[in-house]
Order: structure tokens, then sequence, then C-alpha cells
């Protein structure tokens, strides 16, 4: 049989790619056949920690049917943000902790899902119930993807498993939680030498809500202005993928994780869903979210409910 | 708050039934406020299991809406099997050990699906992770429903899991698991006082396959001329259901639980699919099922197969 390929959603984050390293490493420890690939290159905060804790990055793949029939999702479940030719696979697993939505299998499957702040929240767990050892490079690679994912704690989407979950994996990593998970938030907010396509695609996700493609992208900072320097560009960038893409509305959520309020640039149709949904009125299509800083918890179901009406 | 409801699917079975009571009793140990309320009567194994261990029929409700808004869904997630108005609900929890179609939440859930042969056997795992105590009589129950499910092990959804489930579930309720499993697949056995009518709705649930509304039947009998010397009348009931709710197809499957063989009944359109679905050829709309006593690992997933190609 071809190797099992897991992996997490298209443009990953530090989430997506360690917990698809965890997770294979669990099931390959388990007797299985897994690799772990990944649906887009390293972002910078990702590098930083596969770096520190000297780990190979995921070969990256564009499709899978071409090399296996069986698959494992991690860290996210929606179609449209997995590989391409999802549909030509079977999901046999999915370790998850985010909405289900446009996700169907033809047979029964393994599907663990947690409202926690973090993937590797929830593998740690995993790991225990199949009394496994997690090596010192592995927890630490888990213990970056709840930094990163909570950041350090203070998302609304953080609970009191992922802070003892981190606890416990940065004595395995041998880490001081504190000042590496600064670090890693650091390494990730250095915006200076991206391009304004590159800004609005680093963390950026699709969803279908109502009859709507929504894209929303997050971008974390110390300083909205490493940013916003790059207004115009980055308007031109939105409004040009969402002409090649069909989107019918793209959100960027600049988030800054110092004050952990964001500010949301809109453009598309129906900008008003993005007033109505947030309380807000668009200024030149921008407006500040006070104390928005998960787009999971705080952006998607209130848009999606908005344009469900 | 209001209490949150847990229930099973439409057409209860004894696993949809006692999942909901043993999740239910688990959730309330942890402090939570649930109920187990059912979508459907008893059947007649279910209510001997109920009898046999001393415990109340869960409470018949038709919507959810007007006294909750939160639910947790047990041994079912497909929208058609559901209760009615789920849509105007928030499902916040399903345990699970069938395929994922047609669900879809706005906000992150807990979700736990195995491949096993029944949700009782994951739910006993809950148990433990959670180090709450099973009393006699929830074990019993849900004894009855690995029984029940797997057709005391001879069906090919049970797997190694189930029956370590189910041993050491016997233990727990004090009951020998063989004469116990035998005496409970007799109760549900008997066929001789139900109407056509009754038969095709016993144990019958709705799929969605491509753009077809499947309905697809299971009886268990130790005879099956119990059921087919009421053919005449079950035909007659068959396109009558298909009329009433526009059920474009409907499968009749009668098990023999002695012989591990079925024969299926199939009626409407395309009834051509059924025969390309199972390699089989109708004769009068009847055929043998050789070795198939597993609506969702024997039929669902090739059926949707044909009617989605």
């Amino acid at each position: 049989m071809s190797k099992i390929l897991v992996f997490g959603h298209k443009n990953p984050d530090t989430d997506a790619i360690t917990s698809a390293i965890s997770f294979s490493y669990l099931k390959n420890q388990l007797g299985e056949k897994t690799e772990a690939v990944a649906l887009g290159e390293l972002n910078e905060e990702t590098a930083y920690a596969l770096n520190y804790f000297n780990v190979a990055a995921p070969r990256v793949v564009e499709t899978v049917a071409n090399e296996t029939d069986t698959v494992y999702l991690v860290d996210h479940n929606e179609a449209q943000q997995s590989v391409a030719d999802i549909a030509e696979v079977e999901v046999a697993s999915v370790v998850d902790h985010h909405r289900i939505a446009n996700f169907e299998t033809t047979n029964p499957l393994y599907y663990r899902a947690e409202p926690v702040g973090c993937t590797n929240t929830i593998i740690l767990k995993l790991f225990k119930e199949n009394d496994v050892v997690i090596p010192k490079n592995i927890a630490g690679l888990m213990l970056s993807a709840i930094v990163s994912d909570t950041l350090l704690f203070k998302s609304p989407t953080c609970t009191s498993e992922d802070e003892a979950a981190a606890k416990e994996l940065a004595e395995l990593a041998e880490v001081d939680l504190e000042s590496y998970g600064l670090d890693l938030l650091k390494a990730g907010t250095n915006m200076g030498d991206k391009s304004a396509e590159e800004l609005i695609d680093l963390d950026a996700k699709s969803f279908s809500m109502g009859d709507k493609n929504v894209r929303i992208a997050q971008i974390n900072v110390v300083d909205v202005d490493d940013v916003f320097s790059k207004q115009e560009a980055i308007v031109e960038a939105i409004e040009q993928t969402n002409l090649n893409n069909n989107y019918d509305l793209f959100l960027l959520v600049v988030t800054n994780i110092l004050d952990s309020d964001s500010i949301v640039l809109a453009y598309g149709n129906p900008v008003q869903a993005v007033e109505n949904a947030f309380g807000i009125e668009l200024k030149d299509h921008k407006a500040l979210l006070k104390g928005v800083v998960s787009r999971k918890k705080q952006v998607v179901p209130q848009l999606t409910e908005e344009l469900t009406k």
C-alpha cells in the first residue's frame, strides 16, 4: 500500500504544518506508514520553529491522488481549504478544531474535533491515549503551534487545556515558554520585505457563506503601520485577486498581537454585510475591530450569520 | 440556561436510544445539565433492553428549538436523519460512527467519530477518559447497543474494540454476554404482529446520494418468510411511501441474523443503480445480497458511489 499523506490547510500556518508532522509521527509509531506533507511553503514563524527544533520542512504537494488513495487531514476539513484533488481520495481521519462545513465522506471515518485553541492540543491527548512518548523536537513544534494559534494564550479561542498542554510541552521541549513564545511570535510579524500580493495571501482562507465566496486573510503584527503604509498597493492586490478568483468579498484582518485589536479592510460585495456583522462603520473600507484577534471565533461565525440570513 | 438535549436518529434503534442515555448520563456527571430524548418510539429490541435494566424510556420529541438552543447528537449527523428543526439550534457535540454528510456548523464543536461498530464503544472510552464510573444499568444498555449494532459481533462493522468493550460492559452489567445477547436480538426479530407500513419504517433512514433521495430500511429476522409472506402489502406500502415523501428509491434490506445474508427489495428510480452497485440482477425487484448485514458498510457506500458517478 502507498503511504498515507497527512496535511493541514493551504497557506499553511504553524499549526497546519506541525500538526501534520506530529500526527504523522504518532501514526508511524503506531505502525502505520504515513508522511507529513504541506499545501504550501512555510511562513517565517513556522520556519523559525522548524529551524529552532531542527526539523526538516515537509515536502510541498499540489495534488495527492497521484501518489495515494488515502489521506489524513489536520487543522482543517473544508474542501476549499484542502488539496485541489481532495474529492479523488478517501479521507480516513481528521483532527481539527474548526467548524465543520463543506465536508462529506462516503464511509465512516475517524474524526476528532474539539473546540480548543490548537490542533496540537488535541494531538497531545492522542499521544497520551495511545501511550506514545513525544520526542523533544516534536514537543517543541507542538508547543510552537499552541503559542501561534493562541497568540501566547491571549486569543479568546485559548482554553485552559491549551495552556496546560503548552506548559507540559515546554518542559518536554526544554525551552522557557514565555521567552521562546515571544521570539516565535515576533519571527512571524516581520512584514517589511513582503509585497502587497504576499501580504494578502500569507494566511488567507476561503469560506462558502450562503451563496458568497468569501476570502479572509489575517496578518499578525506589532505595528499596524508595517502593513498600512502599503495600503494603496494592498487595495490593488485585493481587487485583482477578487477578480482572478471570483471572490465576492475579501477581508484583510490586521491584528496587533500586543494590543489584541484588529483593523479590517474589506472589499467586494456585499461590503455592507461586514458593517452589519461587526456593528461597525467602514471608513474608506477600513474599521477597527476592538478586541478581535481570532478569525475562527470572532470573524467567521459573525459574517456567516449575516450572509446566511 | 435551558437543558441541553441529547438524541440519536429518527426511527431510533437500540444504539440511538441508549447512546443518548449513556452520553447524557456522562455529561451530567461532569456537571452539565442535559436530558436524553428520542426522535421516535422504542422498537421491541430496545424496549426489551430498557425493561431488562429497568431504565425509563426517554421522552419523545418532535422539535427541540422550542425548549433549548443547544443539542448534542449521538449515533448520527446527517440532517435528514435528525430532528425536524435541527437548523434552528446549535450542535455543540457529536458522538457517532457513521460517514459525515449533509452536516455543517457555524462554530467549532466537539466531534468524536470513530469507524467502530457502535456509538457506545466510543462512549465507553469517553467515560474512561473522564474517569467517570459506569453504573450497572447504564453498562447494560451500552452493552445492548453493541450487541444490536454488531449482531453479536457477526457484522463486518464490528471491530476488536467493540468486542472488548462488550465484554467489559457485560461484567459491569452482571449478565452473561452470549445468552443475554441472543435474547436481546431475538426480541427484535418478532415481526408477526407488524403491518407492512410498520415493517418498512421500523429501522429506515434517508440518504442524499447525488441528486437522489434514497430511503433504506432494514429488518433483522431469523426467518425471512416472516417478512416476505407479506410481500404484496409491503410493495404497496413502499410505493405509497415513495410517493408521499418524494423518495426516488426505496431499498428494504431483510437480514437473516443467523445466516448473515440479506435479501433486498428495491422500488423506485433508478432501480438499475441497485443492480450495478451490488453486481446483482433483481428478479421481481428482489435479490440475495450474499454476506451483507451492514447498511452502513455494505449498502450505503456502494449505492452512493453508483449514484454519484
